[in-house]
């Protein structure tokens, strides 16, 4: 795909009307960035991409405008909102519009257990909103101060609360979404249960999402904790139980090998040097159970209500992908990886890795559901060589049976352990995209209609 | 042990002062039953047991003055509250003093996820009371609306709830537990964290428990739901997936194989001739999802708030013992087992013992968490013909990897899967009991100091 002509950009944007449009295209190149530059492979692929305008609808009106255009002019469209995804899910592969949803944040309604709410709204803000009716999100991303509910529906697969809930993918963790489809005369569509499933992690190239009815958990007071052992696999053990314990109520359960602490910033302090930590999410009533579980096998170092409000940093932003983003800050010449352990190999395998590649693939682990079985994601710290290097890294994992998510790839197929899209997903785009304009290149298994 | 003299009696009482006390033999003889009847050798072996006299100390000072008489004049003290249990727990072995708990009711306090209660607090009235500030109890037996939480913490191992939370054995479920020793000068021991397990089914053997600490859950709207079935198998697969869907909040999920449901009362209704049936208690913001994880699979034929206030028959007293009870009321020849399904070959071995026994051992199971995996409780309901046939079955199913916790046999050892008490258990008892007064009988590893 070329470059728009200076007239079909004017063309397009009249089109529109008066939808708040930015042509800046020092604005637009920056806006269509994301997180992608973790991966040294995906930096090189996507750093020069970009639209070639932004457009930042005020409602679904406008967002049914925008497509509507796009659609007559057959221009590509690419969503973003908070930008805080990793593998490009929000570069414009092929120029473009790029439509930046954040506008529509609106709260429609919040029922015991329910939230329906607009795609664009911060997951901090929806919490914050919350609170004072005793709920909260299910699962969040370690980006949850910047990251939409959205976002993480459309890019990101699970994350702190998945230790309870499993991942998006799980039945009941996505109730509803509404999507406006990329037609001359767009429809509006409401998909509900199993098929809300269509726009999960789907790189908004099944639709442009503009609500969802997300499922809520109680709240609790949850407790920021730090536990200090001599061993990682001492953390990983007690992580473990705890995760097993169905009696003790967690958010949070991450064992962090050493000397990955040593990055941690204001954190450092309470990470002695040498020693593997587990950060945790523990609700304060189960505290004790949780203390008295660990007995004298490890140290609290750091126990503190979690807070993330304006100014604070809770235990969570050190977890998940934010464990790769502190050591980051200091190092750029490391990478990660995506690991899913089989649950009833778990502590072996992980043991196993960690043997393996004792100094260059740096142990991080996550405690989770997945298809109702306790287990571990891992994301480990790379020392980042050469592509060839780190291919040989994941096909070794791979042999050994911990299937790897592969973050350096930006299409969903590559980036997912199956390597292919879901059949609903592709079948659905076809109906919503005919012309294929939606994030073009991000579903590799598409082949569109003429355009 | 024989008989107290009446003058021996006599002093007794005149030793506790003005504890309310009932001499009246056929009242005690009433009281000093519970629903062993269930099990026709425990019916055997304990329908002429009895106290002879029965004390019901108002509070915490009257169980203090009934213990250190009873430790002065060396008389058996065994406590009951509810006497829902099944295996005896409250029957007097060896006579003496039956002491009802059922006084010390009142909730001390409630804190966000923490209740501190009475041990006689009926469980139905501590969720009533629960109710207006958002918690529940974690778990309940079928009996709720007549049991005690003493009662089941001394007595019960799990039940409704279970499929979150485990048994009464995870950490955490219990936190503490107040008891009043049996010595001539008792002493109050507060025991948290793991020490209270120390308390938790032993049938009152290690103490006289006054005050209960209990973890709370979020409460919902729950819905009771019935799913009908073509085969068993069908219920027990859709059953196992929704218990794997960490996404869909559940409380109850019970397969029943027909003809069971044929007995099944007022629910009878709702339970087509020849078909299985699931039960489910399904919170409300969950219940889409979990119609669309059915699919076509099965039919839902009831769908109602569960109500468990006085006057109606919420679908948990269809379920776990209570099945039993069910048919009981028509058919006095039947019993039940209690089994545990190992969690990695659970659907094979559910097959398998119901092609061993198909006509004879009835299968009824219940979803649960044990040690964080999901598996099955089973409690089938057994045509009866004798004692030898029994254990002949008892043996099968062990022979098979699926573990009995045998309900016919009245000692807290020969009852548990590992056919021993905890050594806990029986350490406390030489400190708090020395003389081996209380429920003698029930703790048969256990050899008292001379009285």
């Amino acid at each position: 795909m070329t470059e728009l002509a200076p007239h079909a950009l004017e063309a397009l944007i009249v089109d529109w009307g008066d939808v708040p449009t930015v042509t800046d295209i020092k604005v637009v190149r920056r806006r269509s960035r994301d997180f992608f530059w973790y991966s040294p492979i995906l930096n090189e692929q996507l750093s020069g991409k970009s639209a070639e305008v932004l457009v930042i609808p005020r409602d679904e009106v406008d967002v049914v405008r925008v497509a509507a255009a796009c659609a007559r002019h057959r221009v590509p469209l690419t969503v973003r909102a908070g930008g805080t995804g990793n593998y490009g899910q929000a570069v414009p592969l092929a120029g473009g519009v790029l439509l930046d949803i954040t506008e529509l944040s609106a709260i429609e309604w919040v029922k015991p257990g329910v939230i329906r709410v607009g795609v664009g709204a911060k997951m901090n803000a929806i919490d914050a909103e919350l609170q004072a009716s005793g709920w909260e999100l299910r699962m969040h991303p370690s980006t949850k101060r910047t990251a939409t509910i959205g976002g993480f529906v459309a890019g990101g697969s699970g994350g702190i609360g998945s230790v309870n809930y499993g991942g998006l993918r799980e039945p009941g963790n996505i109730l509803a979404a509404r999507v406006v489809t990329m037609e001359e005369t767009p429809r509006i569509i409401e998909l509900r249960g199993d098929a809300a499933q269509k726009v999960n992690r789907a790189y908004g190239t099944t639709g442009i999402i503009t609500a969802l009815e997300m499922p809520l958990a109680p709240a609790w007071r949850w407790i920021d904790v730090v536990v200090v052992f001599d061993s990682f696999m001492e953390a990983v053990e007690f992580g473990y139980e705890v995760a097993l314990a169905d009696g003790i109520v967690k958010k949070l359960l991450s064992p962090v090998t050493w000397p990955l602490p040593s990055y941690f910033g204001a954190l450092k302090t309470y990470c002695p040097d040498g020693k593997s930590i587990l950060i945790a999410m523990i609700a304060e009533p189960s505290l004790e159970s949780f203390k008295n579980l660990l007995g004298s096998r490890g140290e609290i170092t750091l126990e503190t209500a979690t807070d993330d409000s304006p100014g604070q940093v809770p235990l969570y932003e050190y977890t998940w992908n934010h464990t790769t983003l502190q050591v980051l800050k200091a190092d750029r010449s490391v990478t990660y990886l995506q690991c899913l352990y089989p649950h009833d190999r778990l502590l072996q395998k992980v043991d196993d890795m960690r043997q393996m590649f004792p100094d260059e693939v740096l142990q991080h682990l996550e405690f989770i559901r997945f298809n109702g079985h306790v287990t571990c994601s891992g994301l480990p710290v790379v020392r980042f060589t050469d592509a060839a290097r780190l291919n040989e890294i994941i096909r070794r994992h791979e042999e050994s049976e911990v299937s790897i998510a592969n973050p350096h790839v930006y299409t969903v197929e590559d980036g997912s352990r199956y390597k292919r899209v879901d059949a609903d997903q592709l079948g659905f785009k076809h109906e919503i995209d005919p012309y294929g304009l939606l994030n073009p290149g991000k579903m590799r298994s598409f082949v569109g209609r003429s355009r």
